[in-house]
């Protein structure tokens, strides 16, 4: 594959440049941290947002759903996507609300989806899709039958032309606020998983598993 | 203002219509709770979704940023955009890998955003989103002075066309599975506040205060 030269034009950082990161290696870690991206896309002129889960192999990310979708009926097309993935690490609490501002690490993605027709492929990337999301559960679970295939329908986007935007540490006052009486600093968020709740119709012998019970995103 | 008849041909749920929500409150609630939303609009052609804060009062929604970004410098145009929140609520762990899924809400608003230019609006919008996030912050920080408030572009977006989607609850097998040898359920995702990280340069006689010691975003 020709490496686009990052960043373009069109995926340059323009507000707060030196937040932008247009490292290969950077972007995936942050790809992989995340789950859940948001698609931006194009029906009649008006642009759609939907939020939907999503995997990585190398330089692909791929996306499913029903073939019933808006989303995948217009992408399935080849026509231009975006899409971002956002992590959320912390408030930045500054003492002037100007400069209050937010932790975080984005992706953003721009190209075209094109639909999975290999059968190889399409498998390859559901199990990277759930092997995303929740290591280990993918052998632990029935597996997917020509019928539940047929219904699913899986893009590939390459990740070629992106760029990465990151904001981390402490507020960044102007020199004569930092007498302000409050506090300032950063109140960090994470997204942490807590119960495992039992399907009311599971067996009793069935066990909550390890890759559910020590359930990370990092 | 008149209220457009939810939902619309654009915001009516296509896939999995029943978790499809058209009701104004339970949008607020959504839109409420949540704090990032990622916003779609065009530029040659070309769809971006950009994260950002945001804050609601009454049937609005407000963004903010500098007039230097690519977002605001593309959306004061009173182009056409999209606006998402999405709040993740937990992985919906099934028997078949087919009917895994995600416990989610999210509100999807069409519609076409407007630059504030009215100073008291955009000081209210200002304080609207400062509090959204934070509430009880803005008083305690350092007001906004004219030369912030310049640099500031503020863009209203009306909830006018909009509709949500929401999915709770156990996973839904196909009865066959039932007996499958594994377990299912729901593992509950949350985003948590952790630690309030001193600023270095914080004068050590100030306390974090208790809007940010007891953080929560319900």
């Amino acid at each position: 594959m020709s490496e686009t030269q990052m960043p373009t034009q069109r995926t340059r950082v323009v507000r707060e440049p030196e937040r932008g990161v247009y490292d290969r290696e950077a972007a995936y870690h942050i790809l992989d941290e995340g789950f859940i991206c948001h698609v931006g896309f194009l029906v009649d002129g008006q642009p759609f947002v939907i939020p939907t889960s999503y995997g990585r192999k190398d330089a692909n990310l791929y996306i499913h759903g029903s073939a019933a979708s808006r989303m995948l009926r217009q992408m399935k097309e080849g026509v231009a996507v975006c899409v971002t993935v956002t992590l959320l690490d912390g408030l930045v609490i500054a003492r002037s609300v100007f400069n209050h501002s937010m932790n975080y690490r984005s992706v953003v993605i721009l190209g075209k989806a094109a639909l999975v027709d290999d059968p190889e492929e399409r498998l390859t990337a559901l199990r990277v899709l759930s092997e995303h999301i929740l290591p280990g559960r993918w052998d632990d679970a029935r597996q997917p039958n020509e019928r539940e295939l047929k219904a699913t329908s899986v893009l590939r986007v390459p990740i070629e032309e992106f760029s990465a935007k990151v904001r981390t540490g402490p507020p960044v006052d102007d020199a004569e606020d930092l007498v302000f009486p409050t506090w300032a600093g950063v109140l960090s968020l994470e997204m942490k998983a807590g119960e495992a709740i039992c399907d009311p119709k599971l067996e009793p012998v069935r066990e909550v598993p390890d890759y559910l019970r020590n359930y990370v995103r990092k």
